[in-house]
């Protein structure tokens, strides 16, 4: 690996306790990731963008805005990366998934919030994250309660961060509210960048994230079959890889993976044997490092077999029409696209349940595991229901709250074998 | 004592448990209003309301509903009683202040709930509360994402909730926003009472909320004066009871409260000793009977003389434009006049710390006690900047946060206290 500590002491990252994040970090891929059995070879490609996640990527981002294009950092999948490239921008998610730096946060934020907002300071509070580091603009969202408010007392510690506002309902109010946005978001990427958005380079940026989001419906669609040709972990990985690859290269890594998966079903191979117990998660979206879950789920005895999340369907499954012949009427499109994120944090939220129904269907899952991060008010509120009406439809339910720990980890794997032997019995 | 037994009967009230409640209710008021000193002769009217306030004021109700008057229940003060009044309504704030029902709360909801939310399930699960019982429409809003969130869990057990969007922002589309809201929520009113609103009804709407807004901006001017010629107990009663009694009548009330609390003002008399310290308690609103704070704030020598809350100066402050000739021209004025309020949950939210320091200000206050109902993601994080922004200022500030039950109690009064020293000091 290269040594990348002078660029990392360029954006200003805290190179001791850094060092020991990456290392942290590698030892626990290797003990989730590398140990398991039967990987599809395509997952070298994400093994790789994992060892080099701080590394070459960055390097890359930093030589992208060498060349003067714009680095737009976000923590939602309301924030359209189409628009970000067609001002050719990179994209990067930043949401965080480790508990780090939590005193620091615990000094800004109340205890009793999110780890994935604790994480979001702890990681820019610790100087650690290099893709926080590496932005021009981080651009917020009022999504919750929480990061909502969180955003105003996160402003004064970066160096630009510019608030989405975004509708509760899916109203035509609503989706007023989102165009809106979205256009004042184009003026904002236009200013930063010097560029002008038009039909050409928008309609690129939507044919890139399209061609993305195919790719990651391909690579669900091929988990129906039985054995699961790919473990959640991996495929949970990829969705996280989503939010920080190049574009491009990501969709070809994923396209070769599934060409491989699809070889494989025809085979009928996969990772765990035929008539493994197979699972959905519902819920709050997983960050890296964040694989607490899926890794006790899967050595629970069961394969997860998708993902109900920002970090999995919710955020992949729809594509952007492409046909509209003025930025007005992509940027219609674009919001269509978006409008339709069903979010708990829109009410009501039906189509958010109803997706999961057809997820089970699709996927020939046994049941559902929903996940709520601790303090994250929308998906725990929506749980309830969420799981009256799945138990209904003679799908079992396992409601879990969890954080960033590992101190539960324990009590999950109890609770989750206990749920596993009821999909088994069934 | 008039028997109201076949009335609440009627409603559905669960008569034994309601008679404990109304029994404990008398109790606490009795221990906690009856037995201060020096208390104003005008506050017999509210001791008389509160005695009667699942009694008389609902036959009032109930006759109203007879002579064809719709009964509209609210939990917010976004609702406007304006346009309620304007198609002959009755207007009623439901929102509840003790711990009853939780049991059958949690069993629909997070325990990470805030009390107010339980509380609002719990009145209504347990039949105890006979506003809720006499409506005709309960209005939900999209405020925090708890309440959001909540009421599609409530739909289901009240006979018909409306739920009115609510802006996150205050830009411009968020004004328009919520003027929509309000188009809406007139034709949901002119439906429901087969009654069209007009410019001489909506005016007339206006003008009966306006005086009432009046009267308690002239109570809340008085207590300015050292010293304090009522007290935080009764002040904030008093705003409780705006919610629910009749406006007209209450108005008068407060106005002739008013006559005498000046000439106390005048005579240089008041409820504590001149000198006594004097806090703003400022954050989430107090329902009826949530009195534990002031009445520990008031038995540790310090009496309060202002409240920056939704049952306070945050939700009267403001009166309405009478001006516009059309119900378009008046609707513009109630938008804007709502628009003011600024609750937690819009983001940035800059004038409500600046209310707070013209309160301090006016009212001649040594500190301020900031209350959070736990889990109030909004108050609680807003809570942080808050304080920060008012120490800079040189204002004292103690951040509590609290539920409502009484096991805390102890515990507050000591930090009360200890407070209470420092400001004395300075």
């Amino acid at each position: 690996m290269a040594d990348y500590t002078k660029m990392w002491k360029s954006l200003g990252i805290d190179i001791e306790n850094h060092n020991a994040l990456l290392a942290g970090l590698g030892q626990a891929y290797t003990d989730i990731f590398l140990s398991q059995k039967n990987r599809p070879e395509g997952m070298k490609y994400f093994d790789f963008v994992m060892s080099e996640v701080h590394g070459l990527r960055i390097k890359e981002i930093v030589d992208a805005k060498a060349e003067g294009r714009k680095v737009i950092g976000s923590y939602c999948v309301f924030v359209p990366e189409e628009l970000v490239l067609a001002v050719d921008g990179v994209a990067i998610g930043l949401c965080a998934g480790a508990e780090l730096g939590f005193e620091a946060a615990e000094a800004l934020l109340p205890r009793n919030t999110c780890s994935l907002i604790k994480s979001m300071f702890g990681f820019k509070l610790g100087k650690l994250c290099p893709y926080v580091e590496s932005c021009d603009v981080i651009v917020g969202e009022n999504t919750c309660d929480g990061k909502k408010k969180a955003y105003e007392i996160f402003r004064p510690l970066v160096k630009d961060l510019y608030v989405m506002d975004l509708p509760q309902t899916k109203s035509e109010t609503g989706r007023m509210v989102l165009k809106e946005e979205y256009r004042k978001f184009i003026a904002k990427l236009e200013k930063e960048s010097g560029k002008k958005i038009t039909v050409q380079s928008l309609r690129k940026g939507i044919e890139i994230v399209n061609a993305k989001r195919k790719a990651m419906i391909r690579l669900a669609a091929v988990r129906a079959a039985d054995p699961a040709p790919i473990s959640g972990l991996d495929a949970l990985l990829i969705n996280q890889v989503f939010f920080h690859d190049d574009p491009v290269r990501f969709t070809d890594s994923v396209n070769k993976l599934c060409d491989e998966l699809e070889q494989r079903v025809k085979d009928h191979k996969g990772v765990f044997p035929k008539g493994t117990t197979r699972v959905i998660v519902s819920g709050c979206p997983m960050a890296v490092p964040n694989w607490k879950l899926p890794m006790i789920i899967e050595t629970s005895n069961a394969v997860i077999v998708g993902e109900e999340s920002c970090v999995g369907e919710r955020g992949t499954r729809w594509l952007t029409d492409i046909k509209g012949n003025t930025v007005e009427e992509l940027l219609d499109a674009i919001t269509d696209r978006y409008f339709n994120v069903d979010c708990a944090v829109f009410t009501p939220n039906p189509s958010r349940v109803s997706h999961v129904k057809d997820m089970v269907k699709k996927l020939h899952a046994d049941g559902v595991i929903h996940y709520s991060l601790q303090f994250c008010q929308p998906y725990i509120i929506e749980s309830g229901p969420v799981e009256k009406e799945l138990e209904k439809s003679h799908i079992p339910t396992l409601r879990l709250e969890t954080d960033y720990s590992q101190e539960d980890a324990g009590q999950l794997k109890t609770r989750i074998e206990a749920f596993n032997e009821r999909l088994k019995k069934k």
